[in-house]
């Protein structure tokens, strides 16, 4: 295609014609799950926005390199280096060793991801797999001025690494207001100013996990992990970073003072930020009760939805907004959204049965250029869906004969329609699939059973009892077509 | 239960009576995968062999710590430390960093287990998670005299250990035949002893995986990976230790030899090995072409067999042989445990519907008793379900009015029967369930209205078409069953 893609950078705030570092290819790094506790349904968003970045950037052609991290050890309660680790508390909690609760957190973190159909990255490094590597950037953060070390624990000087950068730059804050702004919190004492970060914390007795570094026995601060692992596998500059929106302070300010002072150039080119996901129009949280988990949605065995919803149907539910926008997830919302996916799908399944015509009145390029245009408009997949709905509708004009669809139009429709929902969208089509299933099985050979009873009550010229069968099949969706060679059925 | 489980011990070749280190809790750790290719379908062998030893040791009522590792460096072609690291090179020929080939190898792994339902580990390690943990364990090796740096790789010294330890005591190879029949390969000229093995490997400038240490640039041995993992997770000692036959030696006996020169005692309590597979009476090789990836047995999709095999169905067919034992796949055999597990579920369905008599006949807890018995003798899986089969056929008895079973005894039986398949054999009764939701859908629906027409077809005493819809769904394997409250059916 000859447009081009287009994305917003956080870091510019405009958008910007997307061109990558090394031609062909795509280097991408996003911010992954605190595997302390199960999935949320708004972390689920984030990683299914920045799916869809992954599958188009491979629609488009790229070789792309996802690197997407767990973070398993390191991240404190407050992000602003105080309270306990995350994941040594919950182990403390739940009597574990802290890579049991890990473990249990990052299968079930795979296991719902798997389940929204979203692609694996193509490397998922972990924290604890990459201490040496963050140990070596924070020595040669020490050798350069820009780290200190008190008491065990090594702090990244922002006052100094403002001198010359710029601190905020992401986030957009000016360093005068941080510093009023900033509280001073427990366990912080050691820093010489309170907005600076730790990159390595000295292990206290009691923590349980703990690594031999230059500084004494301790662990690393949250954001170096993300520096080290993106430049480890992705380089010292790459393409994109991604992340929910509410990383871009502190954590990606950080990253990107990090890599900065160690490499004196930006990290990243392209800063990718994902919109949260609300419901019922109040923000998701545990302590009020306004929260759902995915498996609970799936299920129906919550308090907040009268019946279930597939994991499909609310993977499409998020896609009709954009990745930017904030999301309320809602029972009226989630039940259009099924509704209107169920029409898309039966549009490929009349598509599949229309009768072509000699003539033409659908211009399938012009659609395929629109549908594209969406795509490189940032990503557009609300707009996208929009004109997969259009065609929809031209599908269902030419199936009650209003419209021409000549044979070739009809396959590279039904080509690129597949395209677009399954490879782009990542939408598995299993709704339609189960209808279509049950042509294979009992319900097909029952069904054939009731038509021949049918033609031979019609034959005996017993019409009532004709009638009663085709009425009961209709009322079950199943739709009699008498042809000239015997009846078959559709199921609506 | 009074009985005492009893395990087959490697290092003592004999049963033994399995009490663990602490009182309540089992620390297990097994030999994960190397993560360069798919998974083979002996591994799987290999890891549902140690998801029965973990389910079983859980029904028990222990708390069980399961870890199992993930191999993503150091493991070379040779495993007499030749060759290119296996990961490396599947990366240069690729052209993939070698994280890349880690994760799509451990997506398939992961994938590949998960269908064929065994649990996760309740820790999966990595190699390149635990690099800082191996240097600090060949520093002490160093400091201890038991190993020895040349040219930046650091080797253990087999022959000093054996001055005080017994090498070979696992494999049961005596250290003069060890020396006599070693070959000293390429790359292994630094070695004092051919027999030595390395802790550690200079990493040459075109070898991709590299990690810092006090000898340079290099990375770990493959050895030496599972003692430090098991050591961090389990302990110093801990109560058994799995893995594949062919692990025995040089792995497993060169982790005796490292954790003993280490800690001055024994690293594990109980040596289990599982047993291997092969196909059609020949040892499973790529090169030979006697070989089957697990999803092509699944989808039928391959040479060898003429039908799909469910992962449930090729599941059941391995627990029908002892862990120990060589089981050789095969078409016949197949298809064998397909009928003898369709036979099984079966018999839990007659039992659901079993009409109990006011007498009992069936001495469920002497059965019982047996299940247990076969369980505790080294987790005899053939034996339990031998078992199981026999509770089957005094089910049919049952059925057929030749055998009573009281009400206390059939709710006993479904529950016990229910337990033993699904949670200590992990069979997660499909077959079954896809047959029975048959009766959800729309064949429940037409059924009904073909019964109705039968009913009204006998009023009529149109006797003709009442049999023709009887015999129809005779033909489907649909019983009705004409009651005092109208007709009812059974899917057979």
């Amino acid at each position: 295609m000859d447009q081009q893609l287009v994305v917003y950078n956080s870091l510019s705030g405009k958008k910007e014609a997307f061109t990558p570092l090394v031609e062909g290819h795509v280097g991408i790094y996003v911010c992954g799950p605190t595997v302390y506790s199960n999935v949320h349904l708004g972390n689920c968003r984030t990683f299914i926005s920045f799916d869809i970045i992954f599958r188009y950037l491979k629609y488009l052609g790229y070789k792309v390199r996802y690197v997407r991290n767990i973070t398993d050890a390191g991240h404190l309660e407050n992000d602003e280096d105080a309270g306990e680790d995350r994941i040594s508390k919950r182990a403390r909690l739940e009597q574990l060793e802290p890579m049991e609760v890990v473990q249990r957190y990052t299968v079930d973190f795979h296991n719902t991801l798997a389940t929204f159909n979203t692609l694996p990255p193509s490397i998922e490094p972990t924290a604890t797999g990459h201490i040496m590597e963050q140990i070596e950037l924070i020595k040669t953060l020490v050798d350069k001025g820009m780290a200190y070390e008190v008491n065990g624990s090594v702090y990244f000087d922002v006052l100094k690494y403002n001198q010359h950068h710029q601190y905020g730059i992401l986030s957009k804050r000016n360093i005068e207001d941080l510093i009023h702004n900033t509280r001073t919190l427990d366990g912080q004492i050691d820093k010489k100013n309170p907005q600076d970060f730790a990159l390595w914390k000295k292990a206290e007795p009691q923590h349980i996990m703990r690594w031999p570094s230059p500084w004494g026995v301790g662990f690393p601060g949250w954001h170096l992990e993300c520096t080290a692992m993106s430049t480890k596998y992705l380089g010292e500059t790459f393409d994109i970073h991604g992340g929910g929106m509410d990383l871009k302070f502190p954590h990606h300010e950080c990253e990107i003072a990090q890599a900065t002072a160690i490499h004196q150039k930006a990290p990243v080119r392209y800063w990718l930020h994902a919109n949260m996901l609300t419901l019922n129009g109040k923000k998701m949280a545990k302590s009020t009760g306004n929260n759902i988990l995915p498996h609970e949605l799936f299920s129906g065995e919550n308090k907040l939805f009268s019946k279930a919803y597939s994991p499909e149907v609310v993977r499409f539910f998020m896609l009709q907004a954009h990745y930017r926008s904030i999301v309320d997830i809602s029972e009226a919302a989630l039940a259009a959204a099924e509704k209107g996916y169920q029409r898309l799908l039966e549009a490929l399944t009349q598509l599949a049965t229309l009768e072509t015509a000699a003539t033409n009145a659908f211009d399938f390029e012009s659609w395929q250029a629109r549908c594209h245009a969406a795509m490189n408009d940032d990503f557009n997949t609300p707009v996208l869906i929009a004109h997969l709905f259009d065609a929809a509708k031209a599908i269902k004009s030419a199936h009650n004969n209003q419209l021409d669809i000549d044979a070739a139009t009809k396959e590279k429709l039904q080509k690129q329609l597949e395209v677009f929902i399954k490879e782009v969208l990542g939408l598995e089509m299993k709704l339609q699939h189960k209808k279509q299933s049950a042509d294979d099985g009992l319900a097909t050979a029952t069904i054939s059973l009731l038509l021949e009873l049918r033609d031979q009550a019609r034959l005996k010229r017993d019409f009532e009892t004709a009638d009663q069968i085709r009425d009961a099949l209709l009322a079950l969706n199943i739709q009699p077509n008498d042809g000239k060679d015997g009846t078959t059925f559709n199921i609506q």
